[in-house]
């Protein structure tokens, strides 16, 4: 069994690198046993995440997936969200499709269930952020896929440059990468018809495609799973095509609208600091006999968060 | 409803061009319904995949996992991975491992199953491909995360370049994508420890960084969506903790070692064509007013397969 072990954590080893969880718990497990690395976060790294900034959605089965909203990165599709939050809008609604290697999607599936005031119908796009890129707010990632890109200092995957476009520079726009467990708002063929109502979550190997194409409201923060690990639907861009298939959504809250003794409480880990970037360097100079890839992938780079002790 | 479909079919339709199961059966529906478009195959196109080249896992439960494998890419794998099937060795083993993101992990959990007589016990690692690679054996795709990578004839993503690396040329090395789908053998941390019994499946964000790591004997071309719907263990790596977790295989059959009459038959879209090159195209330039990568993901490029008619 030892040798079982073995032969998995040698792949495994770098999913502790991955998972947002999984990297917290194993930085905690290496503290107790090891001596800290220079890519370990020290207490001043964690910071707290707002509780406007925490979306707290329950599942049929009491299961608990939990959401940061990407406040700064799309503010007008954030405010729908909240508001839809605040209007418990969600309550009752579904995870309605999940197709195989692309997304999983809830909200409405009928589209028949009337929105509540203040909702902005058709907010502007969100996807460019250059006010969010400037270098004094992120962490440089020598992106094997895309070139450039970026951890900004409060937590967020930004994918920069392209080829042919050169890196990024102060005044160059970056964009949220649609990474996994990022949350994508759906959308009609027009670019300004998605209100935040109807959500996403890729599930499966790249959704970069979608940058700069859809607008991202957030990332899953924990339970990613629990809407990654559905059966996947065979009916055309795998809805569930019964109603026996479609998870129920018992309600959907904004932390700072639960009452403050019962709120989940989180932190993330910052990336402004020395130890995020010798984080970064051993995503780009792994160790051998491991190749690397001639950079990271800014998808691949794991940005802690973890309950507040 | 309409609107729901239509909004989903704006982020759905690139699946389309993704599965290559969704891809030849979308590709037949237009055909009937729409004049062809150049990036639609001709039936010459299609070509057979080998008896020898076709793995069949049944899974409990009567449901089927059909791989491709990779023969002129890791022939010493490959060959374990024949004597394996031939020897009816993984039947009664497992699923064993799910992590989320990450991948799913099929073999013996136990690692005490003794291997059949002739199985190579530390096959060199085949990483690199070089003599896969040349030029007249691939389209080349303008990667847009790994600068020029390629679909080789016979339909197998190839990464090429690195940032720093240049572009590939006919005389460097190429080596197959760890792509969603694909089947890489699991082993320790020394490159030469994994026989092809304990193999692999990305199921989650890019694996790429698992590229000139770990050996890729295959792909799996029909039933992915039963490995990748599995649910997620907490377990450290993934591991599910109880026998119960663990989904049963129930054979690992070669179609060449099935009986005539009832072997599975497919064919696979060849990329040494016009038709490939304008697939290939639509990906690196997507129609307006959807935004491109400035390139594509050699990952995103749908290789796809068929039943034979």
């Amino acid at each position: 069994m030892a040798q079982a072990i073995a032969r998995i954590s040698a792949l495994g080893q770098s999913e502790h690198m991955f998972a947002a969880l999984l990297v917290s718990l194993a930085v905690q497990a290496a503290s107790a046993t090891v001596p800290p690395s220079p890519s370990d976060p020290i207490e001043a790294d964690w910071r707290t995440i707002p509780d406007d900034e925490l979306l707290v959605m329950t599942l049929s089965g009491n299961r608990t997936v939990v959401i940061r909203l990407a406040t700064p990165y799309a503010p007008e599709h954030v405010a729908n969200v909240r508001r839809l939050a605040l209007a418990h809008w969600w309550d009752g609604t579904s995870v309605y499709r999940v197709q195989d290697n692309w997304v999983t999607q809830w909200g409405d599936e009928t589209e028949k269930k009337p929105l509540p005031m203040g909702i902005a119908a058709r907010p502007a796009a969100e996807y460019d952020i250059a006010a969010g890129f400037r270098a004094a707010q992120r962490m440089t990632v020598s992106d094997a896929y895309s070139g450039v890109s970026g951890i900004t200092a409060d937590g967020w995957a930004v994918a920069g440059s392209k080829p042919g476009v050169g890196p990024v520079a102060d005044a160059s726009p970056g964009w949220l990468a649609h990474c996994y467990g990022t949350v994508g708002v759906a959308r009609d063929a027009s670019p300004d018809t998605g209100t935040g109502s109807e959500l996403f979550m890729p599930i499966g190997g790249s959704a970069r495609r979608l940058d700069r194409n859809y607008t991202i409201v957030g990332r899953v923060i924990e339970g990613a799973s629990l809407l990654s690990g559905l059966p996947r639907s065979d009916a055309p861009m795998g809805m569930y095509a019964t109603a026996a298939e479609r998870l129920p959504i018992t309600s959907v809250r904004l932390a700072s609208d639960m009452p403050a003794a019962g709120r989940p409480r989180y932190q993330y880990r910052a990336a402004d600091n020395p130890r995020f970037a010798a984080l970064i360097a051993t995503r780009e100079n792994p160790k051998p006999p491991t190749i690397g890839l001639g950079g990271a992938d800014v998808c691949d780079v794991p940005i802690a968060t973890r309950r507040a002790p």
